[in-house]
């Protein structure tokens, strides 16, 4: 007996990213299971069908998903889920929350469907962790666009001509997203300045040689799992107002501000846009949580007092080559703890706290707590 | 009396660059002179009407180009020449190879035509090199477009998922442009290599700390005023030869390379964009002369075998607030040289090299050499 493992076409211009990559492919033939990935799957990661085929995989029609034991995915597959059979395991971004009537489906589909974004922050799930892996690319690819929208040079160029001033970027929340998007911009030479509400951030900030702006009347508000906690009115009266004064010095600005499961908290508002000299750009990361910024709308460019507000949903997507290979690694690092090799088959063990903390659904039920399950298996 | 200067407002989208900054405003209305800025002139480089007011000119209306001595144009202002006075002076990048007809336009409407690209490439004239503080910023935009286009990062990412590998970068002709791409691409962590026909170049790539790539067929091929002259067929197909090798491993290619006054060379064929990987991009920064890259279109992304292919017409357009003051900086320089401040009148001196090499039309005739005109004056 092997396994068979799915890898689906995800949706095209909406999902650029691919759940394998070559050399996961590998890795996992080399484990013994069969593994399929449907024509075109990598297409627009830049993986071509001879390369996957290359690497031991078999190309396969859309409706071999049939033969799944385990899909691997980006995005939840919930037009395909009647097509997967019983007892297979989904990994994918699931997108969990405020989204009650698709678990019920998984559960009542019979899959034991796994949250990737849910892998808690641990030594050992680091190599596990799609929501850094992907962030990581976001914070880059931020930077890259927002020095595509400015119309002014980010680093200091000294000419014969004179001097063009270094552009001055601000990053708001300094989580995995925004230290890359402060080291892309340092990179490109601008003048970089970064405020977080955890406090551990600050010298994170330094490290990177950009200089960390944060008021007196917020001391810390670290939450779980590395996250930032909501703030009380008080402290976000004194973040704003640090925010308002600092805001309008800035050329280009890149929220990355999320709390995991709730609304992405909004840190800037329309006035404050307004402060902002012509030209500026804002790079919003936060759109797919309904953003850190006021007016921001999800896949434009928004002009707002000649102000350019940029949000796009799926932004490791932009760079689906890079993030691909990342989260393939991501999927074969978790799969490979569930892979039974002598048995042929996958073993699901509840008590690890991996797949405590990531199964949604199993055997027909919804399990993980946090979504209304029942409490874990002992 | 005084000098009256007029700055028009350019056409917009294709040419969003203005002649005149709230700095050379200052200058010269220090000078003496009258400085009218057409409404809105600086709105597509960031200029609000407001700071030239400051600056201390006047916002003028279109029509008030008939009052002008001195016309500042960013391009040759065809469709205005009507309304610009006999004896008036036009600074401009004036585009003159190739156009007979404009040139006879100018010297039948009795104007002093300056074409700011043949500045010589002297030392007092570096500061008033449109070229040069123009190409500097296209280079530099050229490596924001690529990277804004590639759906790979550009630098080396080693993150707990594996590492992303460094994209490999080309720059071909290492002049201004080139250059600062080369610089732009190594700040943002490519490993870049770069070729040139000049054996100067070499030395300038590397200390930017790129690889110089060039064939021994070719020991030099230097021109006249820092730029390369055309190659002998022998020494185009041992270069072709050397660029077919290597280009099929890069992942980014900046061409850059252009003969003063003749078509851009090809460089890339086809057949070498077929032999790179499906995701590489070209961006050719010498499409406005017809393109060193086959295939490659004006102001379109061109996909050939999945390597895309952009060409910009106007590149310092792009990136035009930074772009127009360094290209007023430059007008104000040589306009300087020319401002009789005692009399309050311009001196054309024929006599000064720098005139002698930019003056198109004067007194009703085609005055400069290169365009048929007589010798210049003793």
């Amino acid at each position: 007996m092997s396994i068979t493992i799915f890898v689906p076409r995800e949706s095209g211009a909406d999902e650029p990213r691919v759940a394998a990559s070559p050399d996961s492919v590998k890795k996992l033939t080399g484990l013994g299971c069969s593994v399929l990935v449907e024509r075109g799957a990598g297409e627009m990661s830049r993986i071509s069908d001879e390369e996957y085929d290359k690497a031991g995989a078999k190309i396969a029609a859309a409706s071999d998903i049939r033969k799944a034991d385990v899909v691997l995915c980006v995005r939840r597959p919930d037009s395909r889920l009647s097509q997967i059979k019983k007892g297979a395991a989904i990994l994918a971004i699931m997108d969990p929350f405020e989204a009650d009537k698709e678990l019920a489906a998984m559960a009542k589909a019979g899959v034991s469907a796994f949250a990737m974004e849910l892998m808690p922050r641990i030594t050992r799930a680091q190599v596990m962790d799609v929501l850094s892996s992907q962030a990581n690319l976001a914070g880059y690819q931020a930077v890259i666009d927002a020095a595509h929208l400015y119309d002014r040079a980010l680093p200091m160029m000294m000419t014969a001509a004179g001097t063009v001033p270094a552009a001055k970027a601000f990053v708001m929340g300094a989580g995995v997203a925004g230290l890359q998007a402060i080291a892309t911009a340092r990179r490109l030479g601008a003048a970089v300045t970064a405020t977080d509400v955890r406090a551990a951030a600050g010298e994170q900030v330094q490290s990177l040689g950009a200089k960390f702006i944060m008021t007196d009347a917020l001391k810390d508000a670290s939450g779980e799992g590395g996250y930032a906690r909501e703030l009380t009115a008080e402290e976000r009266k004194a973040q704003s107002e640090l925010v308002a004064s600092h805001i309008a010095k800035q050329d280009i600005v890149i929220t990355t501000a999320l709390i995991p499961g709730r609304p992405a908290p909004k840190l800037v508002t329309t006035a404050m846009i307004e402060s902002m000299r012509p030209g500026a750009v804002i790079i919003d990361l936060a759109v797919e949580r309904g953003g850190n910024v006021e007016g921001a709308k999800p896949d434009e460019v928004v002009t707002i007092g000649g102000v350019r507000v940029a949000g796009y949903l799926n932004m490791p997507g932009k760079i689906a080559a890079s993030a691909s290979l990342l989260y393939a690694k991501n999927l074969l690092a978790f799969l490979e703890t569930m892979i039974d090799k002598e048995a042929g088959k996958l073993s699901i063990d509840r008590d690890d706290e991996l797949v405590k903390a990531t199964l949604l659904t199993h055997d027909g039920a919804i399990v993980h707590d946090r979504f209304g399950g029942s409490a874990p298996a002992k």
